[in-house]
């Protein structure tokens, strides 16, 4: 591993450079100098973006999902195109790679986040999949390279509680960046914050009335349509509390989401002698980006800084998992185990898409995502491998996709 | 320094058994059991009390501030009574004690800090004047034994930005909470709350009426007489300027004061990066107390944890100077250096002394800080040494003490 300490760039693979977290990151590496080179990029179909970074980062290697675009995308001298299957997984493997930045959305991710644990590179990642379906199989690979790490080097920086792995989701920046310095021995309660989303106050007759223009209007983040809907359900809250567990190997029931409807403080970490960390910002992934890069160093970002006297008043409340029953179902589906959650998510991305395509309402998003839990996620079964995870995944998509199967939704 | 990453017992001299923070310190001594040890007590006065502490603790050295009360209190068989003008140096140097807690007030601690830091014990303080007006002293001592520390161990614990200092008040612990695992070179700005105490609402009108029964009454924090004046007057928020600049070396610029009624959250840092650390709890000193004991891990407390859903609202809101000159008059003295600060800390002890006697009204407090500072704190003066600190101090305090001489009080 190559770092900025002993003076060399810190070498970057983006996979999923065209959506928001991932032009957000080309942002945030040009922006960062000489001390972080983008060597392999990867976007999912927007040939003229690919052709527009790769002029600006200069990278090795690049790729895209359809290799026919792939061979004609236009790019500096030089670069070389890797397509086919394993494109993503040689990639983020290749020897001038140091930090994979994963940005792209789905399981695509999986096989190269576990190629490139097992090939000692670190992983920052933004990929829900990465530890809601396979968290089971990525932290254990994580968390086997740090201990290799720590051995050599017991206190320093690189001995953080999530091993190889670096969050950039706001709510788990915020608790590792909480963590920072601290034993994970010493942490009693991880407590999740959620902005409550555009139907905070709606009653469940209100919520059954809820278009996907109006749940597109998030009161405090600006993000893509899937993560605003999840917002709007709090299954988007869910999938984090599996991630947290997952993450931070915490108890389900030491990890509470509190309602914070104006998103400043991301979240929070509770410790054993009482004291409460929280981290607090503006609404801006380019500081959970960046520091997914530079930790443990910060460095100046073109981030506004949090104003606490012009915010006025932080205001909490606890969640109600009556009207907004996909945090329970949630919950229930990480105490089932990693069948359930691989499950929930994959319903989860059908379940959005039919209530933005008009065949599902708002309510109908968590009666699928509970439906599918029950059928596919029995408590018990054993852990599913990684090709077992991407079965599964596909068998619940096609269960749910479709007008012809309803699923859980519908209204009924 | 022993540690319990060693085994052995954390040896503890504890100076200033008494008061509201010494009696706290017993008992979240006597709470974390075995791994630490108090080998040395002195209270000031109580003799009672030093008798029955001493039974409880075993130290195997005590004082008290009157020889011939120390000659004639019930101790255990064996234990050494320690008399006379080095008493304290005495206790905070012996061999068997790796830790000093200050929990003293006044200048009664410099020398035994000093002497403490000097002979490579960890000193933890309550002590305002340790760092208001000995801090060019003490923060040097402090960082020049972690230097030595650092070289061996460039990364761990023991690397805190403080040395070998460790802050007990609330705010400051907050500060050095949020600064675990941080570089003080990612800190853009140091954010200290205050509770903005009880006249936080009254007019100029009203504040000139103030009586003592009534400033007394602090909303949030049960403490001693002379911390509540303080606190509403903000001349403890003041002061906590002057320390944050002298733990953190961090320009007075940058060092914001916000005003937070429901003293939740105790401070807060903000980074290079745009991201806000803060520290919550629930107003119990048991909390920064052990932590200066148990750093850097955490274990538990009998202190109850803060609640976000209870508490509701977290509000905010910037300090009226007009109202609240102390303010003002404490960041000017900081600028103008260590002459000043010892003026200004003086000069506090005397006006809510008065303001408690009934010979100085409330405006009166920081009318006499204003003119302390200005006359005895004249910028550019030479840094004063220990002793000139000391005799300054005496020369501020009779200046100012007396009916005779009302000072920048009385009214005029």
């Amino acid at each position: 591993m190559t770092d900025r300490v002993n003076g060399s760039p810190v070498r970057v693979a983006l996979l999923g450079s065209g959506g928001s977290i991932g032009t957000q990151a080309v942002d945030v590496l040009s922006a960062l100098g000489p001390g972080y080179r983008v060597t392999a990029l990867a976007t999912g179909t927007n040939r003229a973006l690919l052709a527009e970074q790769a002029a600006r980062l200069r990278p090795a290697a690049v790729s895209l999902a359809d290799d026919v675009a792939l061979r004609t995308v236009e790019l500096p001298a030089g670069t070389l195109r890797v397509g086919g299957a394993d494109a993503l997984v040689e990639l983020a493997t290749r020897d001038d790679v140091d930090l994979v930045l994963v940005a792209t959305g789905g399981m695509v991710s999986l096989r190269p986040v576990l190629a490139a644990l097992a090939a000692g590179k670190i992983v920052a990642t933004a990929n829900k999949e990465t530890l809601v379906a396979a968290g089971h199989l990525v932290m254990p690979a994580a968390r086997a390279r740090a201990a290799e790490v720590a051995a050599h080097d017991p206190t320093g920086p690189l001995a953080s509680p999530l091993g190889w792995l670096r969050p950039i989701d706001s709510e788990h920046s915020a608790i590792w960046q909480c963590l920072a310095g601290e034993g994970i021995d010493g942490v009693e309660r991880i407590v999740l914050t959620a902005s409550g989303g555009p139907f905070l106050t709606s009653t469940t007759a209100e919520l059954e009335l809820v278009t996907p223009a109006r749940a597109l209007r998030h009161p405090t983040w600006s993000m893509g349509a899937k993560i605003t809907i999840d917002s709007a359900t709090l299954a988007n809250k869910g999938l984090e509390v599996i991630e947290a567990h997952r993450l931070y190997d915490v108890a389900y029931d030491a990890i509470d989401v509190v309602i914070h409807p104006q998103s400043v403080v991301h979240s929070a970490v509770l410790f054993r002698d009482g004291s409460l960390k929280a981290q607090l910002g503006t609404a801006d992934m380019r500081i959970p980006i960046q520091y997914s890069l530079t930790y443990p160093a910060r460095v100046a970002s073109p981030a506004a800084p949090p104003d606490l006297v012009a915010t006025g008043a932080l205001t909490f409340l606890a969640p109600d998992e009556g009207r907004f029953p996909a945090l329970r179902i949630a919950r229930a589906a990480g105490i089932a185990g990693p069948r359930a959650t691989t499950a929930l998510i994959a319903a989860d991305e059908v379940a959005v898409a039919r209530f933005l395509a008009g065949s599902l309402d708002f309510p109908g998003i968590p009666r699928m995502l509970e439906e599918a839990v029950t059928r596919f996620g029995a408590a018990g079964a054993a852990e599913p491998d990684l090709e077992e995870v991407v079965a599964l995944d596909a068998e619940v998509r096609a269960a749910f996709a479709g007008p012809a199967r309803s699923g859980g939704g519908g209204g009924t």
